[in-house]
């Protein structure tokens, strides 16, 4: 069940299969570039399925040998400023939409995810990679610095490991992505699929409602202090006890039962 | 060597034994509820040994199979917004007063530690597993994402690996759990106790005075910015190195002889 | 070929070799100790060669068993506050300019590296250590807590482990020092020379005009908020994909060929 969402079929596909959704990179052949036209497609694909009655999980995901391999290069070279700053605009632009959606998305990682690539599978809430992916953030080989990449990147792997992608230049493999905290899991490629599955499933067990406030409250403390954070996390959590579901959620448990979710 | 603190003598203890005090959990057949009235138990049981003369160390520590479920939820059901906020600012004075208590503080965690369990072995100063232990948050199931848990546990594993415990309500063991920095090291259950005491002596050999400027100063720097960090921490440096017990242990190191602390 | 910068000629030493330049400790038998005038010498070698035609990148060495002990505590006995804060102005004016110079600093860690040692360790860009080097914050133990040190340690390390290190004053072994991020490699202490030198290699492949705007927006966006981040980042990228060695770097790539940096 697929239905193209924007002009940019060739290269976005947008598919709803019940509680999970699934915005897919199609450019297989050129390794998924995100050309400022495919970064508006996804956004607006992450936009529309998130707007879908019942779907709670999103999975980002790609065709081809890559994941992505980053900017559409030829679109940035004897550009001006302005069209230079839109393409970063756009850019943050998707990487905002993917945290502001109020669904969990998994990044399935199919293959090569570098620069752009690398920082969409770092701000995923989520990732699972195949485990012959790499990962890196090579724009210093080009003369064009990593720097948005490493918003997310540096975000997620800490300081030292962030520099030595970004100096380097360099990749580095699946399992070294799941040990320094960039993915959740590596998998032998042909159990991908069915992995990301999973996991969707078990993530959308969860009431959609429950599933809300939680993504939402996650990035709203996440650069607060500690103190600023409790002080938001315990009204949060006031207010999420009052709801339907976590008072179901909460009797069916001390009933010892499958609770049933009003808010899917 | 126990004395009760407080009308909660059922579900906290408290110990003092030279320079290290236990405040232990004690509700084992109910897996330790974090109720009310527990958890203003174990801030008032923590305020008072770090109040005691001589106590240089504190180890939290539970009986029973579990070291803690978290809430009680039997207090969430059917209450008014008032009474749930009140359950999460009761909880989170008790994670401060684990931050506030100017001896260093030690989770001994004998057996699973899930959402405001989880989120007290992560505000621990240092915590120490039996290797059969497993950790988690798991309020997405019961409609109830832990997000007060989270501000820890975000802070203590970072994004991927918190989101992944937030958001499939997973368990991990103890392995992980030191893989991933939330506690320092697992050790099979029959020596945690011995290990727990071994790493609370090594840290009370040092001068109780040290240890209180160095933990205050940890949680002040913290949420700072490098900058920031560096113009407080330099003065509270010097002034370290003008007290008597710096003094003397600088003198004794110079003369390669064991200092003598004046403020144990 | 190397060139003495101050009248410390014998504790530091300047190296400058075609596009890398080494800065190494020499007070080799005494442990590298950073006296005062070790550490402005130390800074002061750091500005020299940064500012030196065609460096691209920094290594900082040491020569002996030790990297570096530390603070000389004979500095630090019976002085008055005002000295006290000498120390720890000097100290952080130096962790700063590992930061502020645009040239990438890479540490190579030969031996133990603690209390100050350790900080500038977790302070460099990179790190790579000699397979036998251990790392550690062992103020607490002199009654001296290593506060300043905690600033670089606890933001590349995390908490639960920048507390073990503080709170317990032993060390840590290289393995463990890269598990943790504290450093990127270990290796051979017979290999470490041929290794650094090629990670300085790769760095240097780079622009340096290109190194220079990366370095500098790593440091701007890291304590900021994701939001404040990509704001200043997005912007940062834009301009510096309008420079010469950008244009060069994208044009070369989609061209297949290698690029020819102006700006080295």
């Amino acid at each position: 069940m697929a239905a193209p969402v924007t002009q940019e079929q060739d290269t976005v596909r947008v598919e709803v299969d019940d509680a999970t959704a699934r915005v897919v990179l199609t450019a297989a052949r050129r390794r998924n570039p995100l050309s400022v036209a495919t970064m508006r497609a996804l956004t607006a694909g992450l936009r529309e399925v998130s707007a879908t009655e019942g779907v709670r999980v999103i999975v980002i995901a790609a065709e081809g040998p890559a994941f992505s391999a980053g900017h559409d290069l030829s679109e940035m070279v004897d550009r001006t400023l302005a069209e230079e700053r839109e393409v970063f605009a756009v850019c943050t632009e998707m990487m905002r939409a993917v945290h502001d959606v109020p669904q969990p998305v998994i990044a399935a990682v199919q293959g090569m995810a570098v620069a752009a690539g690398c920082q969409l599978v770092a701000t995923a809430d989520l990732a699972i990679a195949a485990d012959h992916a790499v990962f890196g953030t090579p724009g210093v080989k080009i003369g064009l610095f990593c720097s948005t990449p490493m918003v997310a990147v540096s975000r997620a792997i800490g300081r030292k490991r962030a520099m030595q992608l970004l100096l380097t230049g360099r990749t580095i493999d699946a399992a070294t992505a799941v040990e320094w905290g960039l993915i959740n899991e590596a998998v032998p490629a042909d159990a991908l699929e069915a992995r990301v599955a999973e996991l969707a499933q078990q993530v959308a067990d969860a009431s959609g409602a429950t599933l809300r406030i939680g993504k939402e409250a996650f990035y709203r403390q996440i650069d607060l202090s500690e103190d600023e954070a409790y002080a938001e996390m315990s009204e949060v959590m006031a207010t999420n006890a009052m709801t339907c579901d976590a008072q179901e959620g909460m009797s069916a448990f001390l009933e010892k039962r499958q609770p049933v979710w009003q808010h899917r």
